[in-house]
């Protein structure tokens, strides 16, 4: 499972304050405990922060990397400000992978960042959702999540760059979304040889849920068994990565050992 | 979901030792938490205890109904044992549902099962598996499951008392059992409409492995996303059960609200 972390996202109060005041303590040490916990791509986004976005999103992405050469996932729903901010990131961090969060099938969207990742040899997520909005059903989801796939594919995009997510909502308001998620990712993954990654950001589900840690947990392993390979989450949630090693153990994704989950961390030098 | 309780089964060496004691008192305390915990019906299995069989089955259903008036699961793989016991275990429990645990594909052993389930008013479990044995394939174990199931429908056993379970083996053995039984689950259900209950002898997936409560409640919450909808478990693992319940909120078998674990236990009663 390739686990990006959800961390240093300026939805948290703290990682929005430290923003500004450029703050590279705050930001390192949450980092820290992300890196230890798994992480393989580090997810940032500026949030709701004050100044200059593209400024702190170049701000951010350093300091990130300062922690870890891992690759960067930059997220953002704004297309334009992602065609402003890759190439500063490009070029203040040469040599790190970037991955585009997100993309989705609407072509307006399609036409500025499917190239700009091409040429810059960076990943993306696609959002199975077009100008219309989310999809509620499978159906819609599917038919996004195939557009999106031909697009970037004939941009020239390896399909192991390309991430397809299926967009989760909150359960305690969504209902019916969980099962439509997993049914979408069975759909999708039949239908796509080589398949692409698959990708959901987790905490949606248990948003201002009482017992969202074990909501987490469980759609996480349903979501592996149905077929995701990648995953925005807390992966400094011991419990969390533990459950979803243990879904791919049990899928021979890693061989079993008794203990695997050591195992697990010794392969990623953790 | 149909928690079936495993623990009062003569594996366990206290279980094994109370029965020829007739030691109640060991036996009970082992059974209440797993009816506090949340189980449905009791599986009872004598295991390798020294005695009178038929005598022993006999006692130690109705040590177990002494506790509770929940259905009671017979469980043996001698069917000629089976045979016996049910008639004695009706005429001494008349008003307690029972069910047989467990039959085969294999005519031999239908030929006795099926139609004493049928006579009774007996619910039936059929592994996936005949005269040859256990099969290692996903295609082997449907052609088994299904003929169970035409044979057990043609009998005249209503579809609500028909069980298939596709049985599990131990990881740490058998890395390829786990994605066989689930995708052996996924096609079974699809096959049949109204499909039958599907369960599984949770623990045996983990069976002397390191971790094998995370194993279980992590193969637990895949197998309810393939479709699972009974298990045999330790339904007074606390984890275990809240782990399912949430699977199955997630699958809407139950109504999301914030505290959707105690509105599960006050739906039961607990």
């Amino acid at each position: 499972m390739i686990i990006f972390s959800e961390r240093i996202n300026g939805m948290y109060r703290d990682v929005r304050g430290a923003i500004p005041e450029r703050n590279k303590t705050i930001i390192q040490d949450l980092l820290r405990p992300q890196v230890e916990g798994g992480a393989d791509v580090i997810d940032v986004n500026i949030g709701p922060s004050k100044g200059d976005p593209v400024e702190n999103f170049v701000w951010l992405a350093q300091t990130v990397h300062e922690v870890t050469p891992k690759p960067i996932s930059l997220d953002s729903a704004k297309p334009d400000l992602l065609v402003q901010v890759l190439p500063k990131v490009r070029q203040a961090l040469p040599q790190t992978k970037l991955v585009i969060n997100s993309c989705t099938a609407a072509p307006a969207v399609m036409a500025k960042l499917v190239p700009l990742a091409a040429a810059h040899g960076a990943g993306i997520i696609g959002l199975t959702m077009d100008q219309e909005g989310v999809p509620s059903t499978v159906e819609k989801r599917v038919e996004c999540g195939a557009a999106f796939l031909m697009g970037a594919m004939e941009a020239g995009i390896p399909v192991e760059d390309i991430y397809i997510d299926p967009i989760i909502f909150p359960v305690n308001v969504a209902p019916k979304q969980p099962q439509n998620v997993m049914e979408a990712l069975r759909q999708l993954i039949v239908a796509n040889d080589p398949p692409p990654h698959f990708i959901i950001g987790l905490s949606n589900v248990s948003q201002k849920c009482l017992m969202n840690r074990l909501i987490n947990r469980t759609f996480l392993v349903m979501c592996i068994a149905a077929g995701l390979d990648a995953a925005i989450i807390d992966s400094a949630d011991k419990e969390l990565v533990e459950a979803a090693v243990t879904a791919e153990v049990l899928l021979e994704k890693y061989l079993y050992s008794d203990d695997y989950v050591k195992a697990w961390k010794m392969q990623k030098g953790l």
